[in-house]
């Protein structure tokens, strides 16, 4: 094989979608199922999103949620119960076939659960006294996307976490909703390295059935926004159309308010994408495994007793000596730079006789000599710093990103530029989707209040709301 | 409410299937899905699954596997290459149904995964170096059953665990496919405290496209068997159907030796079913989140303060407080009686005046009095206690169930009985067809080989096998 087989061919400046799909393919992250739409997720792919539920798990724990499963199959009824939400996911059902039709009616594949969620709300549901109700299940979903699929960031089948919860009242229901995003956003700081904006999408872009709709954003490379996670006060409505009641503290009925939330392995592609370069895979090193590699530049025996005991002291970042005859150094190196290990270490004859090592961060170019007794505490301390280094490198993108403009022209150039604009903008669907036929495909992507009124950038009319616009995935 | 529309309404000795269902659904483990064979898995269930998960994953990573995620759609077409796993699984398909038609032919709902995992090792392997791969997936699987669908035990839609490895060399695959079965074991004593019959299957019984299937079987309190887990040496079959080769250290081609191995939420079912009783759930303590439920027998500022602390204390074992006013001492027993919640403590005036409380099991009916300084340590020593006299009531019933019998008659009569039949038999597929079809159900458990041949119990042929014979689930 030639090195060119192996690597990546195309720089993420020249060609970020093909580098992309090189990335998650080549390193060994992702690949595509063979029914059109779907991913097979492998292994180093899988750890992320391992590290994710552990994390996310403990802060759902804390805000009081209990995980749960509902079923994969939903009645089709129950799809047009509530019309905003029937209208919304109509286009994307997907149905199961089967030789023997003993079911009645047709059986949809969960886009979404709130429906059937709501359904079993009611069968549970009696008095105030258990409210609130808070659960959430990790599991698969189907949206039968029409539109290009690529691999995480959009598929016919992802896995995905989604709350819902119902409460008494509707200041504990919107405060959870809060909290949620609150959650998604220190989940991303610490887990992913992926700073954000966080806030209310426009009326256009706000769930199929919700009051209001919060969410993250990340900016990515090429300066297109991408949805990473929402948070949806659903208020009463699916509870209306399922008629969820409980009885009061005054002893009449009432209707729960409802809340649902969730993030998807699209945060995979996110991770991906925003940290990886012209060699490969960039990860937090947590989000790693095997976070060491240590080559020796022959593999002598003495050589490889060097490589164990380093190894061994190592073990707990899953350490691995890559003993592989056959290989030059240079091939081994790039390999390892292509599937992401955070930390590389050379044993050379020189540094063995001087008993040192000589280690490189993944995101760096630096050769570190270190007494091999160091090396633990540099990789410890170093996990933190190489985390913290991609963050802020993401932060300074972000920050450097935002511009105010005063003009639909200077939208459009800002925005060409793959900046995110700042503008004054009157919230009404109408005028998003004008605007976003008129610029080809330019949103809203956070919406947020003004403290006096100002003219919509596109509309003219009065308004107390600005948004930022961008192009997204 | 009448008590008896919230309790447990028939005996678990007098109609198994209708206590079962009630305990499952009013201890608030499972509810029925809206669609046929669906089922919906509580808080109170899925944090048994999620107990199961987090051991079961510190086990197969000693074992070296990786955690991964494939497609919930299979091309058709793959179902075909493996004959008998295409025969095995073809009257059980679903297929995905969807408006817009692009993807040419029948995507299949995964029953299991070997074949779109095949496709992927066969995408993955060139050399030597490669090999073992190991993968694991935590997922959904659909089998459109037609028999009657039964909570957790029999459903369209289940959770599972699925275990792929393959190997370089049959000795390695066939190590891991006893390690496995063995882990398995350990998971149902350390964590169900369910007993098992453990080993090889019969030829009929053998997975559809393996060599041989080792299984975990449970015995139910009814007398019924219940395959609880599987692993399978599945030899090369489906790495010729699917083309899957490597180099190897000759440098010639060789097709890898394959395994697969499961275990599913039916394990929810069984751990239900084997230690509840009349009263309702009743579970080993490490399974239930809220282990410990203090109740106040007059809900006094006072007594709340004592109760109050005593949470405090036992907070770990997620103790808390039943302070409801309007609900009789005798009602709120019976409630966490009905919901497993492993101790009851109770807080009288008597107890407060003495510095006391009064604390029982839920497996037994001793009400002990305790200093309370003495709850913390005693419920710490009583978790393990607990999960031993369980254990140890499942273990009197299985040691005393198997019965060696020399003859049809006496095997029927035995079975008859509620226990298991053990006999030599002659291992092929027809002849268990046969005996099966003649006793109506009965069917060989588990294989053990003999010393000597011997007679088989129904075909009269000479056999070195003998099987452990009963009904199933």
């Amino acid at each position: 094989m030639k090195k060119s087989d192996v690597g990546i061919t195309v720089s993420k400046s020249e060609d970020i979608a093909q580098w992309y799909e090189q990335v998650c393919i080549k390193g060994e992250v992702a690949d595509f199922g063979a029914v059109k739409g779907t991913i097979v997720i492998r292994p180093r792919g899988f750890y992320i999103w391992q590290a994710i539920q552990d994390y996310f798990n403990k802060q759902i724990e804390e805000i009081g949620v209990d995980n749960c499963y509902f079923p994969l199959f939903i009645p089709e009824s129950y799809f047009v119960r509530e019309a905003e939400h029937a209208e919304g996911f109509a286009p994307e059902l997907a149905w199961v076939g089967t030789k023997n039709d003993d079911i009645g009616e047709k059986a949809i594949i969960r886009p979404t659960s709130e429906t059937i969620i709501a359904e079993n709300f009611k069968k549970w549901l009696r008095n105030y006294r258990q409210l609130p109700i808070k659960v959430n299940q990790w599991c698969n979903v189907v949206r039968w996307e029409v539109k290009q699929t690529k691999l995480f960031l959009r598929g016919r089948e992802f896995l995905w976490q989604e709350g819902h919860c119902i409460y008494e009242t509707k200041e504990e229901c919107v405060a959870d909703v809060q909290k949620i995003l609150d959650a998604y956003v220190t989940l991303c700081k610490d887990v992913l390295a992926i700073p954000l904006l966080a806030g209310k999408k426009s009326k256009a872009e706000t769930f199929a059935g919700a009051d209001f709709t919060l969410a993250i954003e990340a900016l990515m490379p090429d300066g297109k926004a991408l949805q990473m996670g929402t948070s949806h006060y659903l208020g009463q409505g699916f509870m209306k159309a399922f008629d969820v009641q409980f009885m009061g503290r005054d002893e009449q009925q009432h209707y729960p308010h409802y809340n649902s939330w969730g993030v998807s392995t699209r945060m995979l592609g996110a991770v991906i994408m925003s940290h990886s370069d012209d060699k490969g895979l960039v990860l937090p090193p947590k989000l790693v495994k095997q976070k060491v590699v240590i080559v020796p530049v022959k593999p002598t025996t003495d050589a490889l007793k060097y490589c164990d005991e380093l190894k061994e002291e190592l073990s707990e970042f899953g350490a691995f000596v890559d003993d592989r005859e056959g290989y030059s150094l240079g091939w081994k190196l790039s390999e390892w730079e292509l599937k992401g290990t955070p930390f590389y270490v050379i044993v050379g004859p020189k540094e063995m006789e001087q008993g040192m090592v000589t280690v490189t961060c993944r995101d760096q170019t630096d050769k570190t000599p270190l007494p091999k007794g160091d090396l633990k505490a540099f990789v410890a301390q170093e996990m933190d710093e190489m985390h913290h280094r991609l963050y802020a490198a993401r932060q300074k993108q972000l920050d450097e990103s935002i511009v105010d403009v005063s003009s639909f022209d200077e939208l459009l150039t800002v925005v060409k530029e793959g900046k995110l604009a700042r503008a004054p903008f009157f919230d009404d669907a109408d005028n998003e989707q004008a605007l976003e036929t008129e610029s080809q495909g330019i949103c809203t992507r956070i919406i947020t209040e003004l403290d006096a009124e100002q003219k919509c950038i596109f509309s003219g009319k009065l308004t107390k709301t600005q948004a930022i616009f961008g192009r997204s995935y």
